[in-house]
């Protein structure tokens, strides 16, 4: 089996290395030798140390007719999104670790691809093989969530924020100094990168259609020391979840950052690695855990899938042979999600300004679980600091609450709000 | 697709009933519908609520020639390897959740199945596919280890000790009581159990041979709080771990009672939860987390290899489409493990016992890492407890200094042992 190398970065030179490195155990498994061919490139004057020719001719790359699979890992959307096209119109099968470009093209591509092998473990969580647990060793359940750590550069600088006490802006530092954040970090540490993999998994979930824009997408970029210290009081610890969740019949779609039950497993998964619950009705609650990037962990997971094919090993793309026959499910609006809500909120020490908030909330439907105020430290001009946590409340609620606190002379910051996950 | 259940209890019922209330979504996501039409039980009399026809003939039923899949969930081996055999030779696809049989016969039903349909998801770890994971979703990888918590009822004990300060007894009480245990909890409790999945899993992972008389097996009936709060006090939790590791061109296979470093995943894994680590050289770490047993987790997983079988999706049984080429990888012999142990020791309260103990510790090549002696309480006229962990140290050396230490005078007790797992 004659493999192209689309991109040959960080991913790139690793399934080629690995490839060769492990043939042996490879081709056993596989039952074909499985050879990386050529690997196309941008720039062909950059050094790599990879062990096969390189080219930076694509179209000539595209035409051969000696490549059995193509692997993507250029990045991008509308440029991969025409080549692999291409590629799977010719009936060649594909393997990609791009998770944007299935965010946005993924149901396009699936109708493309009709029976020609399309593989894209390596998209979501890195070598967790995620993707294969939700589509085929859970096959039999309905899934009533799918709540994660997908992007370890948050992981890493929430696990830094908490067990050495640092900003959110030294963490960031130090995982960009490390290599684990980008220097433009946004898309890690604003969301994005974990609600593209949330939108794979739904779609083996639940069958949903949806892309990123349909979603909410927060970040972590807001998160204080005080938010995680407080929250360790609550029990809880601050983690960047991307959440697929059954409700009635929709579906929440949501990342944000989430106070999270300090016995839960979840909570137990740090610095960059990531971890993903999923709860089943016949299978309960389980957990993958394992790195979530890097470039051996992902070739681990693009060559498991040109494995599979070599064994003629082939799942319907998202799990469904037959579309599901009930309405597909509808992403649920979202002012209507219901949890429970953490509030960090800074407030003039005076009289009587602790009914005035307890009225607005409970004009609003919101109840106060519990609450925590800390003394006001000497030099502490900026008023006090007041953390509580709610009861289950409608997200329509939180947001009109806030609204209000936002006008009202007493509030000196604007209110923060952070989601609770059980 | 129409399925036999041979054995109806806990797991058949799930299985049937699973199978019902799910139609729509298996339907869809398997491209057939599978439904039972028949279960066989030993006694008819048995009120069951299951909703499919039962019969205790089972010669009839083999006989069928409108079953297209036979699931054997009866328990034994040679009986259902009598069975199970003569259906394969019929070209007939079956599903097992059976591990003795496994652990005893996995290579002759290879032999006998050829490629007909066997699926084995359910043997080990009940809901969690771990089977598929290791022989697809991992299978770029050279395993370097995998370890595990594969036995519930074990786990659930250990937790009460440390949680609930419970003594074996009565945490084993307790899980009777529970219905976690057995009236005789050998199987379990012993680490056979625990021992037959890890020699599938090994299969898998290594391709080698062996069987439960060929490796190590220690269980759970010896430790005491002291030992698992004296661990704690050295950061380590105390897990009845099945273990598989490659060492040099051999393979140890072991299960036993370990200390864990108390900040590894495995080391969270609580009550009748299980949990498998598997180290791959592209991967790194991952761990794999969820109910071992119960009906409805083990049924999942019997369904998840149904749904394949109506998929067409088939791998090679153990992963390799060849034999492996290298010799078989041999068992590593007992006394050659390395690793670090931990020790309990009563000795007399007296003068110069510590020393003839370290003197016959470094004659033997054991050297101490660390070292508690408990304050001698009044009226404990048994001599004092030592705890102490060793650097790592060769199983023979540490045998042999269990039998020296067993015949001094002043050796109170016979020595305890636990080896510690990273």
């Amino acid at each position: 089996m004659r493999v192209a190398i689309l991109g040959v970065g960080t991913v790139g030179e690793q399934v080629a290395k690995i490839l060769i490195q492990n043939q042996k155990l490879i081709t056993a498994r596989s039952g074909k030798e499985i050879t990386p061919v050529i690997g196309v490139v941008k720039n062909l004057n950059k050094k790599r140390d990879i062990g096969i020719p390189l080219t930076d001719d694509m179209d000539a790359v595209l035409k051969r007719d000696d490549i059995d699979v193509y692997v993507e890992l250029m990045g991008g959307v509308d440029y991969p999104y025409r080549i692999i096209s291409e590629i799977l119109k010719r009936k060649k099968a594909v393997v990609t670790a791009n998770k944007a470009l299935l965010a946005y093209h993924r149901y396009e591509l699936q109708n493309i691809a009709q029976d020609t092998p399309f593989g894209f473990e390596a998209s979501v969580a890195g070598g967790i093989p995620i993707i294969k647990t939700l589509r085929e060793g859970l096959s039999a359940n309905h899934i009533s969530s799918v709540k994660g750590i997908m992007n370890g550069t948050s992981n890493y600088i929430l696990t830094s924020m908490m067990q050495g006490g640092a900003s959110f802006e030294r963490a960031l530092k130090s995982a960009q100094e490390l290599g684990y954040a980008e220097a433009d970090p946004t898309f890690d540490v604003g969301g994005f990168d974990a609600a593209h993999k949330l939108l794979i998994l739904s779609s083996i979930a639940y069958g949903v259609y949806g892309k990123p824009e349909d979603i909410l997408i927060e970040g972590i970029e807001s998160i204080t020391k005080e938010d995680i210290f407080f929250a360790q009081d609550f029990e809880y610890i601050i983690k960047l979840l991307a959440i697929a969740k059954k409700v009635d019949d929709k579906v929440e779609l949501r990342v944000h950052p989430a106070l999270v039950a300090k016995d839960k497993m979840i909570a137990k998964v740090d610095g960059v690695m990531n971890g993903i619950s999923v709860v089943g009705d016949a299978v309960g609650e389980t957990m993958f855990y394992g790195p979530g990037a890097g470039g051996s962990a992902t070739a681990s997971a693009v060559i498991s899938d040109l494995i599979d094919i070599a064994r003629d090993v082939k799942s319907p793309m998202f799990g469904y042979k037959i579309p599901l026959e009930l309405t597909p499910l509808e992403l649920l609006a979202q002012d209507e999600i219901r949890t429970k809500y953490y509030f960090r909120l800074t407030v003039d020490d005076k009289m009587g300004v602790l009914a005035k908030i307890t009225n607005i909330m409970s004009e609003n439907n919101l109840s106060i679980d519990s609450f925590l105020q800390k003394p006001k430290l000497k030099g502490d001009e900026n008023g006090v600091t007041l953390f509580f946590t709610t009861h289950t409340s409608l997200e329509l609620d939180v947001k009109r609450v806030i609204e209000i606190l936002t006008k009202q002379e007493f509030v000196k910051e604007k209110p923060f709000m952070i989601r609770i996950e059980g």
